[in-house]
């Protein structure tokens, strides 16, 4: 057996983890500094807990637990009932099928004979290609395709588990359509075959939709029957869950920042982890737009710890919603974010074009024409889009809103961060209420390194109505990667032993030892070779390692009560007595 | 719905987390300076990884993760065959049982009639309790049992589950044997009850035995059809594939620790949880006996720095296997180790006579009696016992093994613990190879805080062959409830920030931000109070967060740039500026 670890998850070792660490410790440094506390909550929640907060999609991505131990008879019967449900649907299937077969035998006079269909696979492709050059390839595609879902069908049920059900069905279809074809050497004539191919598409079709459909109802019921827990998948649904439950020891507004794993069955790429970690700091409990300042200056202060320069880019989802007003219908709204997106880089012209071929009307984008040839910087720009919105009360709100936050975060200036109103930021859109946060690394190709906004009731789901939220995240993963690009991690030190002790022997390295223990007391990390191996085995374990020193202590040492200190980097030895060793290894 | 979490696991709010990240920098602080590196592996494992390796009762407690997405078609049909095979087994149950009722009905001449038993149930009672009062409630309790279970039996097929299924069986089943039952109203003659009690019994537990057995099978191979990994259930195992997987890449003799939760389907108890954390620290590539003399100097450094006493107890499994030659039955080990532990307790009479009733002979105890008068400190008890195990070759290494490491830990000198021969420690039987420690904390009621040992061949079943390792590992939960009840945490730290600044309007809390700037740039943790609300309500939420300083800042300190600074314990307060702000607030 070779020894693996699940797709999407990683092992990490010393020095990765030295990197990770200065990453955690960094941002949990500026957290604390903002007042944030830090909470933890368990890596499993109950599946009532997250099912139906992330949408469909974000369901299906959820990791589930299998209930632990035996299943009980609820459960048992409850999967016999599935299991029931599934082979009736498949027995109306068929049925439905053995209906088409007969009707195709009334209108073409004869059955379908699909064995016969594969064996003349080439010459039926050599003949349609003649006769129907221009859709030979669907065709043939259909007809391959149909006889390869055909086979695993048939192989599904032939497998055994099905088949015992189903005998009397499955016997009736292959016998009657497919069976006994061996020593038939009949041909399929010209008009037979153009009649075949839109029933083929069709039986084909309707057999696979409704196969697949019941698949995954049937997964959906087994899965919530057999399991009732189910892993983190972000840390926002727990902390609402986490405010709702605890609201009596809480004080409000209550800061907390949570650093955590979380876990999604999406599809493992770069960047992008099965289990991976979230750092969040959200404030709940307040609606002032000072928490939407200090989560700007919060970015600033994390990254220009880290020397990461980045422009943090702002939005409102009042000033959307004003938009989304002006364009009139609002499903249109992340249609034209997405083209105005492009303004940058395929001009006025294109992003017009794209805007109608999504549907927005010309009328509308005259209307929102001022959004397409925004001037100046941030407070010219939100004046325009104020004049713009001048009818849209919700408009107006936002706009005041981020003029006030921009406002303040000029007086109190940025260390190292670029801000940026950007109205085509619509992350979360069905989530946020408020502000709209995301962040960007300069000079590197990669994703938002950060993200948050504000929403206005998120522990509502949980019981506690009204409760105003505003929060920000971090994205360890890319941050990771950007400041590995941009060797960032340069500072951060690989812990490691200041000095290894040659192992020449019992009495030796019990003299060693005693070394040894007085530099620990002393926080310097030391240690002893564990066998009295061959001095080049145990000085190739310091370099392998890249241990700075090497202390040797033989009987000569023992008896003058020294040491002999090796810098392995420069070559050089001295000796020296405990103390002087202390503070060397010490001092460096 | 009200906000809950799963059962066995917790949240954390800021001051218990303050509490547990002391112990986990105490102790990785003191595993650097001993030369150990971190890594992590992965939350979940494959399930091929774990399985196994745990025993059969540890399987069961491992959380399986349902396979993400929909089912796969293989997984569908494995679903439905095992349906199938719990069909057929049912089916089965039930011919045998009709089976027995044929034999019954031949013997006794007659059907039994359960419903007619139920509806006579007290009538029953008060006959039987008449005629064999000597066995009253066993059989008493054998017909109300079987006329529940039966009814439980019952409810499941008809429950429309697998009913569907078995409609003839059941059909048949009911209607010979218990149907038409509503006008009959003869009764059971008395020796027919007589026969009736054996056989009802019987019947009864045929039924629940094999249907059990099944349900077990069942919920297993479905399990397994559907779940291809699960969560870490130790670091041990995780940490052999580690090696094994990057063996290439690592540096033997290799040193890491690794401090990350585990998952255990336990059940939740005291001091137990579902999640919790372990933290290992493990060499493997050496089988050098100084790595047990720097395992014991780590534990020491560790409970010296968190101020905990501890009795560090010591064991060699060879000694143990020594002792098992001299009884001569090696499966009674246990069983002597489990008795002798109660020496001090119960006296040496009650011992021997355990070691008795365990079937342990006359002739073994009389061999280890001078186990039993063990004298003196662990040099001397070492010396009683290498005479008594002078014809054990495995047993005599063991002495020597531990003398070594107890002559070298006496040399070098412990802080503050205790060491104790105890050759009754026996954890980890199975596993451990040599050296076999367990920390027990003084002056508290607790179970072990800490225990570890040495492998053999840790990595072999990962295909990394001959590889020796040993390791020891931290209680958390325990050493967490010990200090709490020690009064141990008194100088931990709870994060908060060290000044709260009052919000007076838009113009007072941008002064306050821009000092509040300043303070977070010197390290000072500090916030302002987000809405501008009453000053009574804000003092109020500096209160209840226990914020040590408040600063106010209005229209008069703004003119003279000063800052009002009020220490909410003393309840003075004093005028500053920005300067003398930070270093007020600085200094405490």
């Amino acid at each position: 057996m070779k020894p693996n670890i699940p797709k999407g998850t990683r092992d990490f070792g010393p020095e990765e983890l030295a990197k990770r660490n200065y990453l955690f410790q960094t941002i949990s440094k500026e957290f604390l500094k903002f007042g944030f506390q830090p909470i933890e909550t368990p890596s499993f929640e109950n599946s009532s807990t997250l099912m139906g907060k992330y949408g469909e999609e974000g369901d299906r991505l959820i990791f589930k637990i299998l209930n632990s131990g035996d299943f009980k008879t609820k459960e048992l019967s409850n999967i016999v009932r599935e299991v029931q449900l599934l082979s009736l649907t498949v027995s109306r299937i068929f049925k439905d099928v053995l209906n088409d077969l007969d009707k195709f035998e009334i209108e073409v006079g004869r059955k379908p004979n699909f064995y016969e269909l594969e064996r003349n696979k080439n010459e039926l492709k050599s003949f349609i290609e003649e006769k129907y050059q221009y859709r030979v390839n669907q065709n043939i595609s259909l007809i391959i395709g149909y006889i390869d879902s055909h086979k695993s069908i048939e192989r599904l049920f032939l497998e055994g588990s099905i088949s015992e059900l189903f005998k009397d069905k499955i016997f009736e279809f292959f016998n009657k359509y497919i069976g006994i074809t061996e020593n038939t050497s009949e041909r399929l004539e010209n008009n037979e075959m153009q009649k075949l191919f839109p029933f083929i598409e069709e039986v084909y079709g309707k057999i696979i939709d409704e196969l697949s459909e019941y698949r995954k109802r049937f997964s959906k019921n087994i899965s919530n029957e057999i399991s009732e827990k189910a892993l983190r998948y972000d840390l926002t649904v727990p902390f609402a869950r986490y405010v709702a439950q605890h609201q009596n020891e809480i004080t409000f507004p209550f800061k907390r920042y949570q650093i955590q794993p979380v876990w999604r069955a999406d599809r493992p790429q770069k960047g992008r982890f099965r289990e991976f970690y979230q750092c969040d700091a959200d404030v709940v409990g307040s609606d002032s737009l000072w928490q939407e300042v200090e989560f700007v200056q919060l970015y600033d202060a994390v990254f220009t710890e880290l020397k990461l320069p980045v422009i943090i880019k702002l939005n409102n989802r009042k000033i959307l919603a004003g938009i989304a007003e002006l364009i009139g219908e609002s499903d249109k709204l992340i249609d034209f974010t997405v083209a105005l997106d492009k303004l940058d880089k395929i001009g006025i012209e294109k992003v017009t074009e794209e805007m109608k071929i999504k549907g927005i009307s010309d009328d509308a984008i005259e209307k929102v024409r001022p959004l397409l040839t925004l001037q100046g910087d941030n407070f010219e720009k939100l004046e325009q889009i104020d004049a713009l919105l001048k009818d849209s009360h919700i408009g107006k709100k936002g706009v005041e809103e981020l003029t006030f936050v921009l406002r303040n975060l000029e007086k109190l200036g940025l260390e190292s961060s670029e801000l940026l109103l950007d109205i085509t930021l619509a992350r979360g859109l069905n989530y946020y209420t408020g502000a709209i946060f995301e962040v960007q690394a300069k000079n590197v190709e990669m994703g938002s390194v950060g993200g948050g906004g504000r929403y206005d009731d998120l522990t509502g789901i949980f019981g506690l109505k009204g409760i105003s939220g505003v929060g920000i995240s971090f994205g360890l993963d890319r941050i990771y990667l950007v400041l590995e690009e941009l060797n960032l991690f340069e500072k951060v030190k690989i812990p490691k032993p200041k000095a290894l002790f040659i192992n020449f022997g019992e009495d030796e390295a019990l003299y060693s030892l005693k070394a040894i223990k007085r530099l620990r007391f002393l926080g310097i990390s030391s240690e002893l070779f564990p066998n009295a191996d061959k001095l080049k085995k145990q000085l190739n374990y310091a370099n392998k390692r890249e241990i700075e020193y090497v202390v040797m202590a033989g009987v000569e040492e023992i008896e003058k009560g020294i040491y002999t200190l090796k810098n392995m980097i420069r070559g050089d030895q001295t000796n020296c007595d405990l103390n002087d060793l202390a503070l060397m290894l010490g001092n460096k």
